[in-house]
């Protein structure tokens, strides 16, 4: 458990609304990935963004630096553009299921977490759970929009290199 | 992707409200199926409602007619009929989770897209994936309640023709 | 199916904001089982809580008692102890996933359903799942807040005596 995840903040219907709108991001941001516009991925994040992909064991231990870690929207655009470039692996089908998403401050910066279910088809084959875990997010509210400051995605699941080449 | 489906409606209000609408539809359809009450199933649909089940590959092609397609809500009365009927195949557990919802347009017909995961256990075994993918969905308003003008659930996993007997 | 899980209570707008409150119980309650919090578990039911764990087939068949049963939570205190306490088997990380959920009832005991997946991963292993089921719960309002009065699980997956060891 990440420090500070476990608070609960005091106006429900206010967690309430800001819970339905960072379901409605959650949405929005999986199904960029989806159906494979990462293009798109970087413009969920704010300029300043940080995002990281880390093992539980070690998001635990206080360790959060992962194998995936980015600083700054210009590098998630240079991963996203390497990744469509490349073409390096086979190809795929991605689906996200994201659930029990919790709240856990009103105030700006907005902390929030979520679990969620990556599942992978390689072509003509069966759906198998690609990685599971939980985000850890930061948001800030730039024009209206809510938008990543930090995107720290824990897996349980575990991951060999090639499986982390996509955007969680 | 099928076309029309990355629009981002106007009134987040209008469309967060009809989200939990369609939320509370998906949890009425699927608990239909996952009990075995095939013969309600019909009843979520419109009497011209059109009913497809696609695979990813040919839904990507412009290919939308897949390997179940029924047209009007007759058909799906004998669909439902038969499948109850014959008892062709040994007996199993569905169960669906639905996550994801999306709405994409607020004027009816009402446009929206969800992300399924089906569930399968064969009696006394593991439970397994038996698909997963997307609903792409028309809702029409009917005495006040929604129901399915259109379905296609568009599916990543590889089937064989006997997986494709179920509704989904 | 269980008796009385298939009614349409009356009003929309009040069973759409208790379904929001019941999902945000949802994800308080799993996040203390998934981050390990076992010793917080019995603070999600009433003193007089039925917490059970049964086969689909068993409660299909009118057979409620299944192979966890659990009457006041002194019981469920005790069980959360000797869990937490004895650490015999492997250790392992949990994630539930919860969709799907339904308000059968509006007044008090407030009744719900659920679908739950609980996805397992064993120490530097593949994420499986461990257990597909539903959610019957019964809640009470205490000081404002919900907590469960009865939950019953009721799992598809077969599953052995090691598997129930811990809480759902």
């Amino acid at each position: 458990m990440l420090a500070g995840y476990d608070m609960t903040p005091p106006d429900p219907r206010a967690v309430r609304e800001l819970r339905l709108e960072i379901e409605e991001f959650h949405a929005a941001y999986c199904w960029a990935l989806d159906r494979g516009a990462l293009e798109e991925w970087p413009d969920f994040f704010t300029e300043d963004a940080l995002y990281r992909v880390t093992a539980r064991e070690n998001a635990d231990s206080g360790l959060p630096v992962g194998l995936v870690y980015a600083e700054g929207k210009a590098m998630l655009r240079d991963r996203a553009f390497a990744i469509a470039k490349t073409q390096m692996f086979a190809p795929r089908y991605l689906q996200h299921m994201v659930s029990n998403v919790r709240v856990l401050t009103l105030a700006e910066p907005v902390r929030a977490q979520a679990n969620y279910l990556l599942l992978q088809t390689l072509m003509e084959g069966p759906t198998t759970i690609h990685q599971a875990g939980r985000y850890y997010d930061t948001f800030s509210r730039v024009d209206g929009r809510l938008l990543l400051k930090e995107r720290q995605c824990v897996y349980d699941t575990l991951l060999i290199a090639n499986d982390l080449v996509y955007p969680v």
